[in-house]
């Protein structure tokens, strides 16, 4: 059974190819810059011997139904499917579903159009997530197709979580709440790592970080998410590579009157120089750790405000959780940062983690625990996989 | 030994007469509505026999000067003050003393430019503090003047809690930073729950939650303030009678966008319209209280998410603290709404904290402790006094 799963950008589209009889993938890769000069499709494949290849091919791809057209090409040319027909579905990434979509759901007309209400939540990704669905079901109209949200795991947090205490007709009018996103990583490391503790997930509380170019937190209380970081927009929380995450709303208005920036300008600053890069001019953290590493005051700096905030996140969590099982780094800094594991870890035996520093230096395939023997809460580092859980909520969700 | 602390808004003059001798109050009142119809004095000064006696009287006060004068006169008439030349000294309560003042300051020109410079950090209150301090020097230029900042206590702080992750240019140029306010309320109560229980505030981890109409937590390490709620102005942090307290930032781009409001009112939204009375329309949390009582939803979740922001910031500085001695409850909130204390101590035995039911339903003059004999946090009750923290650290200021 295969199941093709698209992540559509406003100029590329990225697939992973599925066989979800034992979850392998076939085949994964983008077609990149579409439109644009440059555009080009990066295919990666299986060879048959246990192999993956990759091949780039670049050539016009003026727009994505020609770049979905090449994606079913290139697989077929390459043996991972015969045809579109093969698929038993398609899920699709979509950021915003708003509160109307608390699971995923099988893409029609009226999910579209729910869909397209949202654009106003996320300007820049719905219109490019739609555009990826519109041009799947023409190419491939016989196969169903299948929206997984980034915010559907979040609609479990409850009112007092996720209310601003704005007036409330900015809620009811615009919709004004805490969404958050990431929500599928944070789902699908929260399944993991309860198979990790051999242990139901409705029996664990969890907290799950998701540290990567964008961060969020994620408190889970029994399987159910009560509360996470971002909240209307990525731009709250945790501190990232560009963006600010919390910050005194009346900074903005500080910022107008002092500098007479517009609004529009202030905004570009806190999500694009702001955050890492916005303390220590780098926005990678493995360079932020190199220059920390070479002494450098301002990256030592983004370091501890980084763990910093974390640890208040971890703090405010295990506190409303009322007791915490299992702590997860997940995302490219998560998984391989073992010096921000490590200073989000510091001093917090007094919340029952302590963290082994042998085991944060290693590192596992498939995920692997870093607490030791003394630490009542176990600390995970759980690769996430984002396209193979919703490749299995596509399934799911067509199985009704 | 007699102080006058002074509290100069921008229409309105607040005072307080101490004898530092056993720290009394020998007289107190207010002039308002300064330069407006209806301005007036009210003035409560002790008759002697134990018994505080109250008089009003309706007049023109044209200016700040005027109304010095007034307040000047009135303690002679009452016999509070033979002369203001019988004054040790005039303590100031000034908003804000940005990252100049982390002590009071004896009130000199080169003070006054640097509490002038500060203005556009304070543009509603340092203003109306400079015009007090101006009208006082001029009235009583043989009395020692003393400036104490609301910020003063906040300025241990640490850079990794202080900054936030917006460009470091912003910081250098425009001094953008976490300030925090409420220091004098916050030290004082410390300083107060070392007394109580008995130890040194040096050997103790407390967390001050002041909760009043504007509100604010203090995570107060062995005595230093190292992290707090309230940021570059008072609009971060907790929910309040009339201000948002945490926002997602980009929540003031989306309204732009969607409402068409300009910045100005929104800002205004934020800090008039928001807080308790954008959830559900009271801003008095007496008021709030009873409406949840006869069972208004609107009410019941304002409390909810009061309580439950209150508790995310217990949970984040008991996590960074690295232990917690005691939980302080102050301002006309933390003092007498059981309910409060109630919603914001539940379900946190897993922290230390568990409270006395029937201990928080009593209440005493001096201060009191809520917790149960199994908590291993204390729970404190503690009127806060910031005239008086004024007043004796104005004397402390003049002694060097």
């Amino acid at each position: 059974m295969k199941i093709l799963v698209l992540n559509s950008g406003s100029s590329s589209i990225k697939y992973q190819l599925f066989d979800m009889r034992d979850e392998s993938v076939l085949a994964a890769g983008s077609v990149e810059q579409i439109g644009e000069p440059g555009s080009h499709l990066s295919h990666s494949f299986h060879t048959g011997q246990g192999e993956m290849n990759k091949t780039v091919r670049t050539l016009p791809i003026p727009d994505h139904r020609q770049g979905f057209d090449l994606i079913a090409s290139v697989l077929r040319e390459t043996g991972a499917l015969a045809d579109t027909g093969e698929l038993r579905g398609i899920g699709h990434r979509v950021v915003h579903g708003g509160e109307k979509f608390k699971e995923p759901a099988r893409v029609t007309p009226d999910v579209l159009a729910a869909i397209r209400s949202l654009i106003p939540l996320a300007p820049l990704h719905n219109p490019a997530n739609l555009l990826g669905m519109e041009v799947a079901m023409e190419s491939a109209p016989a196969v169903p197709q299948v929206a997984v949200f980034d915010t559907a795991f979040h609609q479990s947090i409850p009112a007092h979580a996720y209310r601003y205490a704005i007036p409330k007709t900015l809620y009811e009018a615009h919709q004004i709440r805490r969404y958050g996103f990431h929500g599928t990583s944070h789902r699908y490391v929260a399944k993991k790592a309860a198979e990790f503790l051999q242990k139901p997930l409705t029996s664990l509380n969890l907290i799950s970080l998701h540290l990567g170019n964008g961060a969020s937190a994620a408190a889970i209380q029994q399987g159910r998410c009560i509360d996470t970081s971002m909240g209307l927009t990525p731009l709250e929380g945790l501190i990232m590579g560009t963006r600010c995450g919390d910050l005194d709303p009346a900074i903005i208005f500080y910022l107008a009157r002092e500098t007479g920036l517009a609004s529009g300008e202030i905004e570009t600053i806190l999500n694009k120089e702001s955050g890492l890069k916005g303390i220590c001019g780098a926005n990678d953290m493995r360079t932020v750790g190199e220059l920390a590493a070479g002494g450098d005051p301002e990256a030592q700096l983004a370091i501890s405000m980084y763990c910093y905030r974390i640890k208040k996140y971890i703090g405010a969590y295990h506190a409303v959780l009322g007791g915490l099982d299992g702590l997860i780094f997940t995302g490219g800094i998560g998984e391989h940062a073992g010096f921000i594991r490590a200073g989000c870890c510091e001093n917090l035996a007094h919340l029952g983690l302590e963290m082994d520093g042998g085991k944060n230096r290693e590192s596992a395939e498939g995920g692997f625990s870093i607490d030791s023997p003394a630490s009542r809460v176990k600390i995970l580092v759980i690769p996430t996989n984002e396209e193979l859980e919703i490749a299995e909520q596509t399934v799911a969700c067509l199985r009704g």
